[in-house]
């Protein structure tokens, strides 16, 4: 079974990098982009069978590891 | 219009973050994790209103700088 742990900074914490990939899409002519947040996208495969099961792996993944919960929520979804 | 861009490596190129992730996660007591991969997830808002547009654009944008293409592959998820 795979989990997709979906990173992502919480609002209000600055993120220099998502504002230079905003000022470099500006040079190449985007102007409608008005903002820009990176996050990470973590692909965990398991042996586990059960969905309910991986996810709260998962989730338990997320929150001892994958994520700093201090400045990043996260979100789970199962891909079967 | 919120776009969504994964940015994902493509299969048989080595993923070093990964592996270590793998490694730290199986250290914790995760002993199902099999595989891990690490990509990138880039939220992009802009002030196009209509979605057909917004898609196009974001995979321009994707294969103009979000994405190296030759390494890469990505995704684009057009949020309301």
């Amino acid at each position: 079974m795979k989990a997709v742990v979906s990173v992502t900074l919480k609002p209000g914490v600055l993120d220099p990098q998502g504002k230079a990939i905003a000022q470099a899409l500006h040079n190449l002519g985007f102007s409608s982009v008005t903002d820009v947040r990176v996050g990470k996208r973590i692909t965990v495969q398991t042996t586990e069978t059960d969905p309910a099961a991986a996810h709260a792996q998962a989730e338990e993944m997320a929150r001892k590891l994958l994520a700093n919960t201090v400045i990043e929520s996260f979100q789970v979804e199962i891909v079967p």
